[in-house]
């Protein structure tokens, strides 16, 4: 594998799918035009797919040896054993109510999961990556390396989730009760939190029913940053599901043994 | 009063503020440090502190006839019937969870509430406006005009609150009563949430338990951009304490109704 044509290629996707949605971002009456339409014109899902189909644009110009599995225009195998795995707007709520806490989501994956992966957040001008022995990101504050916390107990993590159910009522409960242990519980992040926990700046991530897209390039960040990223009962994650990512082994050890047990 | 003068002197103390503030942000190990030192180091309020005297020093020199109410250092009465009400970090957990949604609120007020204010995030690069006949935005994609949303039904609306228990159990309920009518419900945002208010993106943000400096910046950008906030009576909400930020007058008398029923 020519690694610096695949990570030219993966930042190459991401510059894209930026310039392909930030004209939707924050765009006047988001919802209102939508409403007013009978549905026909859903900003959030032309953005998404305005950025999906630039991705795919240069992956069949670039890597047409690859398979390319999106949110948005389903699965094309490939003949290389190497699949980009793309979510264009990975938090398409957030997205639609101004908050820069969304991302595009771009991996490559073999048939073992992600081996590389971005997290782009294109309004803040973030970029967090993640992959074949690079840990770095890229913002406001130039270019820093990722590197996840070290282990602490619960009672001094940070723990996010997207929204308070989590998922079914036992998941809700499971999570629930791993928040009791917590030192601090946040909502809302989507992607952004994963890139947090590489970042080193929280603990923990549990969500429930995520599709393979929303994790691959989560997990190819965060693992390369020194984090763990598995389903509730410690497996590999990246048929999505039920997801757990942790800064450091003590944390998703503590964490696993409250989630193993939801059914 | 010198308009051009308030104005010019708030952005500068955004700007200091910016500069204090952001050598903490995402700093390394901002939690680790604080455990490993007995308490006796506590970067968040490190930050909160060395931002709220470099805006005091300003004040001090520019404006010494006006009052200053910050978080930090309290309370300084003025001769002008002005106070300069100051919260160098509004959202201290997003900031230790290293999540671009606190920021740094300025506002200028008299008796009868806030006439001016800014909302700025340092990390993005965003300052909003309001006040003096202004209502703008600054921010990655240039400058905007800042409008909130027109009327429209709770079941259209999204609405923001920081965490869902909100307060104490009764305000906790009644937010959730009105989370049941809305199209969508987020959380985690602290001061952006109202900041999505003024700009036109989200209907609704609905806390309890804020201090003045916490609203007071709110209140004059979103009420400059066409919103409306009163406390859960429809009463000023300065004083601090349970607040309704609406986009437009349908969606604040409808979630007043359910939440004026809150004891």
């Amino acid at each position: 594998m020519d690694i610096e044509k695949k990570t030219e290629t993966a930042h190459a996707l991401a510059d894209a799918a930026r310039a392909a949605v930030l004209p939707f971002f924050r765009s006047a009456g988001l919802v209102a035009d939508n409403k007013h339409s009978d549905g026909a014109f859903d900003p959030v899902t032309e953005a998404d797919r305005a950025a999906e189909r630039a991705m795919r644009e240069i992956l069949a110009k670039v890597c047409p040896e690859d398979g390319v599995f999106g949110e948005e225009f389903g699965e094309v195998t490939g003949q290389s054993g190497l699949t980009w795995v793309l979510d264009p707007i990975d938090g398409t709520r957030a997205f639609l109510s101004g908050s820069a806490t969304w991302g595009v989501l771009v991996a490559l994956s073999d048939d073992s999961g992600p081996v590389y992966g971005l997290i782009d957040q294109p309004y803040i001008g973030e970029r967090f990556e993640g992959g074949f022995g690079r840990a770095t990101m890229s913002g406001p504050l130039g270019m820093r390396a990722l590197r996840t916390r070290g282990d602490r107990p619960l009672s001094d993590a940070i723990l996010f989730t997207t929204f308070p159910e989590v998922g079914s009522l036992a998941e809700g409960a499971g999570f629930a009760e791993l928040a009791q242990q917590v030192k601090l519980v946040r909502y809302g992040l989507d992607c952004y939190a994963y890139a947090l926990v590489a970042a080193g700046q929280i603990d923990l991530v549990v969500e429930a029913g995520l599709a393979p897209y929303d994790i691959h390039a989560p997990i190819a960040v965060i693992e390369a940053a020194g984090g763990i990223v598995t389903d509730w009962q410690g497996a590999p994650a990246h048929h999505g599901g039920r997801v757990l990512a942790a800064a450091s082994r003590q944390q998703h050890a503590a964490a696993l043994e409250i989630l193993s047990r939801v059914t």
